[in-house]
């Protein structure tokens, strides 16, 4: 829960100056003044008090218990200070002193040495090098900023201190309060996972909101937003990309996959909702933090004009969401009572002239409806209609109802004071109709995740001994990249069927060979050092008879010596010649912050041309790869197209399974590709035809 | 330019009572107050005077030339103060009485005299059933709204009295001017293509406006809009969605294409910026009413703070437009004049202490860098941080500068005579930096249009007579869709190649055609009665030999026969069995709106299931055609992917020109597909396999 950090008994506050014009000045006078009711220390070497509060030289010098302390003084002595508070028993530290890993250098060393000072006394740490922390359950503003925002139910975290400040002087001038309010910083000891686990457990807030430039700790974010989202909608925004140069790019998969992949692979697969601006992350906030959460999709909408009723109508078949039908009750009921122009069906169009007693008709019926699971009330100004009166009517009804309502009251000149009110009965208002659609959009993919029923995770039966060793074996050969025997010797201890495939060392055993496995076959160079084997005619397919074994033999081993003077030569490859049947490629690329992102696709040009691969990030439950699988634009392919039988869907699943499990197994595989899976139809099961594998460098 | 409505020397407000509480005496009130410098004539039926002007019993009794008159009385009575009107010498109409098509039955003939009469005196028109016509130009507001916006040089049009008033109350607040604001009611004569024709050419008109829900006249639009676009910007949103129930979908292309597609391509075709939402209706207008014309895409950044820097360098990114890099000068400089701290390459971060000395350098090295197109200053409040000073800063710095300069000031209660000052100086504000960079981004769209060559249009030489008679013989016995050998003949006709094919009435014939035409051939069942061959078994590939050919004969009349017992049976078509290539449909839909639709695909697979087709309105140019096909997503496939030659793409862009010119050469033909069009390598040409056309029903 962090109690140390958001509602700790007692606070000193080290840096705190008696000079008004100093950033420790303003962070006790924050504490001071809005309300913390705990004990205030200020902490300064020669003032005897600060701001009426008995002040001390250090915090040692505190005559009781110190559960906070925030630093506010240079750099240089924030190592001691720690120290000493760790001796005191300080449990938790908000450092928003700067100077450590974001100057480089100097400063990184700093900030090691701060965090293994704070780990060694077990206390939590926000920061350093941040604005602050500002909690209003407990009345606790331990930051410098010039404004205290207000009581709400909105988590919010931000690693940018200046989108803090921003957003504290928007939501002041817009009213939106805040429960907790946290300047990450560098974010050293309590991060986002930190935060999301110590607030996901608190009613106190509705809804968690995060500004986040990067993520210190990808699965750990995953899994911690899993459990959260399951009770608190998280909204996240993700600003600045990765240094995508950083991993070498060697297969299909890597050039695929962005960074931009795993983000949206990672919020989709753990339940958070992605804004995609600013403006989004506070529209979807509001609706959290004020109204109850959405139970279906069927959307009613009341106006009194037709074209913002069109706007919104359209909005709502765009975000997927269902434009409620009423029940034959409800039409007659507003047949009977509403002027005969006026628009009975959904939008409810209550007609320009209407006062705020035909707006409560429509919203009432509305909200009574058994088919309307949310109601979005339109309003634009016109000559005669009652903008507050209305918001009062909106506000009668929806008390205690579980259905959400939310606003769009367009204009500002002349409904101020209605927009206030809209406001103080949390009624979620937006400027234009299709923010507010946006809002409800937001909310049913949450509630649809939290309905979501629990996932199965496979674990197949394999052979990881074997491919530890294998590993070990390319290692010490000095190798990163396996070759097709390993690669393939790999797929098959974790269980996936490959063509029968035998090594031959001469003209005469290929065709030997070829015999026993039966014709036709493919025969390919087998070295070490020959990646593109086809680049050199390495590869010769359709192969019908043992003089034809054994002249490829010469032949393929012929181009190898002379394109690859010096590459080692194992043999020639003789291999069972699969059937045709649908090809799927099945790719793995590493990402630095989240781990293995795993792509399927249709081979070929649709991976190569169209670029039609699904990233999910490893490890993959059985119902995520089956959504995966239907994410793909040429899923249909592997339905059947044109009278084709359906694919063997489930094999190819267990494909991607298998592949999950040795990516997780093996964290040291940092790119490999299936290229292709051949796919049969239903019950004839998938082959793998070939596959790549490189280990870390 | 439409003067009779927006500036005329003379309003009657007919209609125009003594009683406040009617709309008729505020729509005066309205013309009197906000400063009209013409005469104005009240015209009620008994009272002397209004409002203190003298006051005439109808629009015949007034002593002097009446220009403009403005109805507001009810609808049984406007035909006949219109008529009076006509004879009076009037030339402008504003007819704000409902009461017409809108309500349908008896209002719809009533429209269709109101605009025979308009149109026998040669008047002009708007409405009726509108809000009404302000002009700040002429400082006419001859509406009932209850604001009048400031001065300004955005022209806005809508076809929603509700969304104007929506929009006029909120740009009330937020200082938003307009040049023109116009209501368009039922816009039964000027509609937006009038409009858009008199606002074009009136630099007072910077940027113009449209919301629109349906277009009247699709054809006339574009034409009207390609002509304004290369002066005025254009911005647009459409909302409501077209019946499409009202158009059968009998074919591939008609099925694919769908209103969505016809909006985009006539707003894209006509260098309309389509706005997605009303914010960014009113977030793109700013920009163009407020700063000069970009003239390239490299943006340079001025922030006092990381985070947002992000933000909009993400936005930038996303938007396809360009981080700047600045010259080494300006770096130099930069270093020179700004502290260590700050970043001086883009964006340039002025640090949170920056005070507006350090934007004021930062925004002027921007500025002047050649390498600069436009300037994005955010701005979050800090401690210490000069809002207005800021602001100031800009205004001096970009006062006649030929770059635009855009804000995003983040935060509100802090900053609010700074974004007051914003707009006084008008440079365009947005509250969050991916809006701006929006804005920046349609400016960008739009310089890029002006910028595009004009187009080139091919007249091919065609035997237009021979297929009006074929569509003339297919009509008279009435059928609506050709057979195969008849789209074979529109085709040749219209010069494209198509496969050797001839008509054989016996197995004899058959076999004889076969041995002249080259084997092998593909033998089809020809019948005006059975349009799905496949189906029944009616086709038959790769016949090698007579005997062959002649079996196939039997076989397939037979099938026919026993499928089918009652078609019209033509014979056997024996056809040139083309060789492979690559395979793409050319299709044609008809929107109701906006005419033919063709689309282009590479065919099979990609449009069945991938539904990868791009739709353009025809007449099409070369250069569109061009653009067409780069952007089907498979157009690689026509580039040559893994070592293929490149494919005729010329030959392709022909076939596509000549469908353009057959289907505005017959308005008559509603669907068509060319499917598949065989394309062969650069310098080889394509031919059409199979074609069909269905003709209005």
């Amino acid at each position: 829960m962090l109690e140390e950090i958001f509602a700790p008994q007692s606070v000193a506050v080290v840096g705190a100056s008696p000079d008004p014009s100093r950033l420790g000045h303003r962070v006790l006078k924050n504490v001071i003044d809005n309300g913390y009711k705990g004990r205030i220390y200020p902490i300064h070497p020669t003032a005897s008090a600060v701001l009426g509060q008995t002040a001390y030289p250090s915090v040692a010098a505190v005559p009781a218990d110190v559960e906070l302390a925030v630093l506010v003084i240079p750099p240089q002595h924030v190592l001691n200070v720690v120290e000493e508070c760790g001796q005191k028993g300080v449990r938790g530290l908000v450092v928003i002193t700067a100077g450590f890993k974001e100057v480089g250098g100097e400063g990184v060393k700093l900030e090691h040495q701060l965090v293994e000072i704070v780990q060694r006394y077990g206390m939590r740490m926000v920061g350093p090098n941040c604005l602050g922390v500002i909690d209003t359950v407990s009345d606790l503003n331990a930051s410098f900023a010039a404004l205290m925002p207000a009581d709400g139910e909105i988590a919010f975290m931000s690693q940018s201190g200046a989108v803090c400040t921003a957003i504290l002087d928007w939501s002041k001038e817009a009213n939106i309060g805040f429960s907790r309010f946290v300047s990450l910083g560098n974010k050293s000891d309590v991060d986002e996972v930190a935060l999301l686990q110590a607030w996901g457990n608190d009613p106190q807030n509705k809804v968690i909101l995060a500004y986040l430039e990067g993520i210190s700790d990808g699965p750990g974010f995953i899994q911690a937003a899993r459990e959260v989202t399951k009770r608190t909608p998280v909204i996240a925004i993700k600003s600045g990309t990765t240094a995508a140069g950083t991993r070498a790019i060697s297969s299909h998969t890597g050039s695929l996959a962005g960074s931009e992949s795993a983000y949206e692979s990672a919020f989709g697969q753990s339940g958070i909702i992605r804004a995609r601006t600013m403006e989004q992350l506070f529209d979807f906030a509001l609706v959290f933090a004020y109204q109850p959460l959405l139970t279906g999709s069927r959307i009613a909408i009341v106006t009194n004009a037709g074209g913002p009723g069109i706007i919104a109508t359209d909005a709502i078949e765009r975000a997927g969401l269902q434009m409620a039908e009423f029940t034959p009750a409800t039409i007659s009921q507003l047949q009977a009572t509403l002027p005969a122009t006026a628009n009975v069906y959904n939008p409810i169009d209550v007609i320009g002239d209407a006062k705020a007693d035909r707006y409560r008709i429509g919203i009432e019926a509305a909200l009574t409806d058994p088919n309307v699971d949310a109601v979005l009330v339109l309003f634009t100004p016109q000559a005669g209609s009652e903008a507050e009166a209305t918001v009062e009517a909106m506000a009668e009804l929806s008390a205690n109802q579980s259905k959400p309502i939310v606003a769009s009251f367009m204009g500002a000149y002349s409904i101020k004071p209605a927009l206030k009110l809209l406001n103080q009965y949390k009624i979620p208002n937006y400027e234009f109709p299709e923010r507010a659609v946006s809002a409800l959009e937001a909310m049913w993919q949450h509630r649809r995740w939290r309905e979501q029923p629990a996932m199965t995770y496979a674990r197949f039966d394999v052979d990881k001994a074997h491919v530890r060793e294998l590993f070990a074996q390319v290692r010490e050969a000095g190798r990163v990249e396996l070759g097709e025997i390993e690669a393939r010797e790999v797929m098959a201890a974790y269980g996936m069927r490959l063509p029968d495939s035998r090594l031959s060392r001469s003209p005469e055993e290929a065709a030997e060979i070829a015999k026993e496995i039966g014709f036709p076959v493919v025969m390919k160079i087998s070295s070490p050092d020959i990646l593109h084997k086809s680049d050199i005619g390495g590869v010769r397919v359709g192969i019908a008879d043992p003089q034809a074994a054994s002249d490829s033999y010469e032949l393929i081993a012929y181009r190898a010596r002379k394109f690859s003077p010096n590459a080692r030569i194992w043999g020639v490859l003789v291999q069972e010649m699969a059937r045709k049947g649908r090809e799927v490629l099945v790719g793995v690329s590493r990402d630095p912050q989240f781990g293995a992102l795993i792509g399927v696709g249709m081979g070929g040009i649709y991976v190569e041309v169209l670029k039609d691969v699904v990233f999910r990030l490893a490890p993959l439950s059985r119902e995520e790869v089956r959504e995966q699988l239907r994410a793909i634009r040429s899923f249909p392919l592997l339905q059947g197209v044109r009278g084709e039988q359906t694919a063997d869907l489930e094999a190819v699943e267990d494909i991607v399974l298998r592949v999950s499990q040795l990516v997780s197994d093996f964290p040291e595989i940092v790119e490999m590709d299936i290229n292709p899976l051949v796919v049969y139809n239903r019950g004839e099961g998938v082959i793998v035809l070939d596959a790549r594998i490189i280990l870390q460098g």
